[in-house]
């Protein structure tokens, strides 16, 4: 089901990238080491200088912070010679030192191999410019000289061409309260900026899909920094024009590749199309797109409705929530759902709304024993504290006594993502709990930064640092838009000194 | 040495290139056939259709004929698919079966290895379309999915922008007495089409490069067929432009790769300057080029005279004559020696030239013994006879005496390549013995017509299908310029029908 009005808006509201000219910083060894994030460490090697390459040798880059781009390599031969055969380098790319160490034929994790960062390129005259056409993500990368000849390559100089729709220079500087927090805050922002591209990708290296629940949080974070509202107008348009067969928001829609939306959905993520013209609304005060799109917004939360109605599990089994295997997100979905049926009828009050909400923060409520929601399958999860508290169906008391002891709630259900730890941040600020919030943030993402990372990750776990959705570290995202809900909350919580 | 007048002006005669789209042909499959050419056939498998390719999935296409260009695929996913990784194909070159089969990795030629003709290239979004920005050399094309992911992938169509200095369909039509000459003429003449590129290449896939031998024979045959006057000068005038530091005219020159030349040298190559601008004068009736040139070139033969002076033997070791080891060249040496002074002489004359014909004369004629040539070495060489021959030290007579009984000759020292073959031509044409011209053309390249090559290759031994001057046969060039004067010889032995 495509509005091809929404979509011609999109395409209207698309803009050129910038591009910014980015030097290597210095040449690095990546090296065995246990004491270091995932075994892996780094070793400063020195300045950038031409470095002359024979067969099997090779070379690390580190750009010195994580670029999005195409790299390019000047070569030549060195003094009388002239090579009698082309040179071949093998060109790896990565955000973090495991994903250069690990090697590409071992590869064997659930994703596509498709998505390993290594190219080969033949020069087959010199001096020349070899340049990349497939765009990578990284701070390191490696030079391999894979051909045979026995003559000597020279690498002249290294450059990248980054890429992004908006520039870290422009944005206002905000100056945090303390080092750490500003230094989270500035990574978040970096990790923003990085994924701002001709949509809002979820990561630039993997997967460059622009996600609702990932656009939702982008949004927010960049209405207060870069304030790029024609690529949220562009991003919101896209999700309202390429809806699927049923009507349905597509948890992700790609704006070249037909056809252009996945059929399949997420309940969750098909509501957010509400919060995401709520917070337009919220954001800029001005309420055209809101009242555009709030009929689309309105059939979403229909759906469901007819949908929980019909199967709450089954719905619920449907829905995104976080990557916690084995999660009942019945009682999640219900608080997602009242949340969204709220920021609806904020936008244009409605009696159908009004009666959903009070009918659904009842069923809520029934989920309340001893103060603490425990879902139909009898599962006390972090989750569903979380949505219950953002539901609106407790007062501040409740939702207060739901969270103060999340954190040490004997439950294998907790967060995995940063995105889920996000919603808990919301609800404890919205449950008055900021301090807690600001705690949480300088501990979570704390360790993000003493693990080495200077982008956030799409998933951090400090008691397994080679968790993977994927089975496979190396293919985990280092940059990654739902976790840079940082900069929002430390903007929003911190007093500018 | 480099006289920077003549490198402007061999630039100003640089022109843009012929571009042309080329589809393929049809499907095909390469199979082990011990009865075919090198052991390797080729079976068509049907019209060329959109294919589906799933992991591990390949195609072999076949363009119909020679190819020099940029390939390039478009791809899309099937239907509702929308795939999850990006798609790598590796793309595997061909100009001759052999090449396709033997696999990249066992490769373990004496040349390097990168002039393998493969590379990989990813598509993280579909539809696109890949393009390659190695210039590739080929009949044949190998699309092979080397991801993992388990979604098809369809390449719509298959595309070859194919580059040539020259149009053939641009050139005046020739028909030839029959069938087989018709088409050796034009097998000739399509490979010196693919050669002439912006200079005059010895071979399109492999070395890509301007050598004077090879320069000489594309120049006579281009006079007579797409007469491309500005890339002959465009050649000659980076010959006399780039010499070495000794003033040496290069083997071999490279436009925009320093040093520009090669510093060592091949005798009988440097004299061949003297051919080159004689053919010009010759050709066009034009002796401006020859009078600029004629001191560069003069120098030429008085630095082969010294050093013949100084030791005949070090200076034939140092020339090219033919792939045939220990060979000793010194009675070929002085045949290209005493045909290079005629040339220059009948340019301009001049004392010392007279002077230097009438002692090589002389000093050739005391190399005949019973009619032949024997070497200083006590060698029968067919170079010898061929060079004697067309030394001008002999009559008409003895001449074809050297040449009459040459193919049957009881030696080892026998010609190797195409090029060596060439001057036994021109040799029998000089000796009236025209009839034996044509037959020798119709044997050798028809036998080359006959093992399928659609171009003339580097190298072809009726007797031995896997030889190679690098030990492996694959990396042989199938299209090679020095190859190409049959459509010269075929033109101006017979009469147009």
């Amino acid at each position: 089901m495509t509005n091809t009005q929404f979509i011609s808006k999109a395409d209207a509201y698309k803009r050129p990238l910038k591009k910014r000219a980015v030097k290597p910083a210095r040449f690095v060894e990546i090296y065995r080491d246990e004491e270091a994030f995932q075994g892996v460490a780094v070793r400063e090697l020195g300045d950038i200088t031409p470095v002359t390459l024979m067969s099997g040798d090779s070379v690390i880059l580190d750009f010195g912070g994580h670029c999005v781009g195409y790299p390019s390599l000047d070569l030549h031969c060195v003094g009388d010679n002239i090579s009698d055969s082309p040179t071949r380098l093998k060109l790896s790319f990565a955000e973090f030192p495991l994903e250069l160490y690990a090697r590409h034929g071992e590869y064997n994790g659930l994703l596509g191999n498709g998505w390993l960062q290594y190219e080969e390129k033949t020069a087959v005259f010199t001096p020349c410019t070899l340049r990349v056409d497939r765009r990578y993500s990284f701070r390191y990368m490696k030079i391999e000289r894979v051909d045979n000849a026995p003559y000597p390559m020279v690498v002249e100089s290294f450059n990248a061409e980054c890429v992004s729709a908006v520039e870290l220079d422009s944005v206002e500087k905000y100056i945090a309260p303390d080092e750490r927090l500003q230094r989270i805050y500035d990574v978040s922002l970096k990790t923003l900026a990085e994924c701002e591209q001709e949509v809002f990708e979820d990561g630039p290296k993997r997967d460059r899909r622009l996600w609702i629940g990932d656009l939702r949080l982008q949004a927010i974070t960049d209405y207060v920094t870069f304030k790029n509202l024609d690529l949220i107008k562009r991003c919101i348009y896209l999700f309202a024009g390429y809806l699927n067969s049923k009507g349905e928001v597509a948890p992700c829609v790609y704006p070249d590749c037909p056809p252009y939306r996945l059929e399949w959905t997420f309940a969750d993520y098909s509501m957010f199309l509400c919060s995401c013209i709520y917070d337009y609304y919220k954001a800029t005060g001005d309420r055209t797109l809101a009242d555009e799109l709030y009929g689309v917004a309105f059939n979403q939360l229909e759906m469901v409705s007819s949908r929980i109605e019909a199967d709450l599990q089954a719905t619920a089994d449907g829905t995104f929530i976080d990557w916690c295997p084995s999660l009942d997100k019945s009682v999640a979905l219900l608080g997602v759902y009242a949340y969204c049926l709220g920021q609806l009828n904020e936008i244009r009050a409605d009696e159908w709304l009004e009666a959903e909400i009070k009918k659904t923060h009842a069923r809520l409520r029934g989920f309340l024993k001893d103060g603490v929601l425990v879902t139909p399958l009898g599962q006390v999860s972090q989750h569903s504290q979380v949505w219950g508290a953002l539901s609106g169906a407790f007062d501040r008391e409740e939702c207060r006594r739901l969270l103060e002891e999340l954190d040490t709630l004997d439950t294998e259900y907790t967060f995995r993502t940063p995105y889920a730890r996000h919603y808990y941040i919301e609800a404890l600020v919205s449950a008055g709990l900021e301090d807690k919030a600001l705690s949480f943030i300088r501990d979570f993402w704390g360790m993000i930064l003493d693990a080495g990372f200077d982008t956030c990750p799409e998933i951090f776990n400090p008691d397994n640092q080679f968790e993977s959705p994927y089975e496979a570290p190396e293919i985990n995202s280092a940059c990654h838009a739902w976790s840079c809900t940082p900069a929002y909350w430390i903007k929003r919580l911190c007093k500018e000194e």
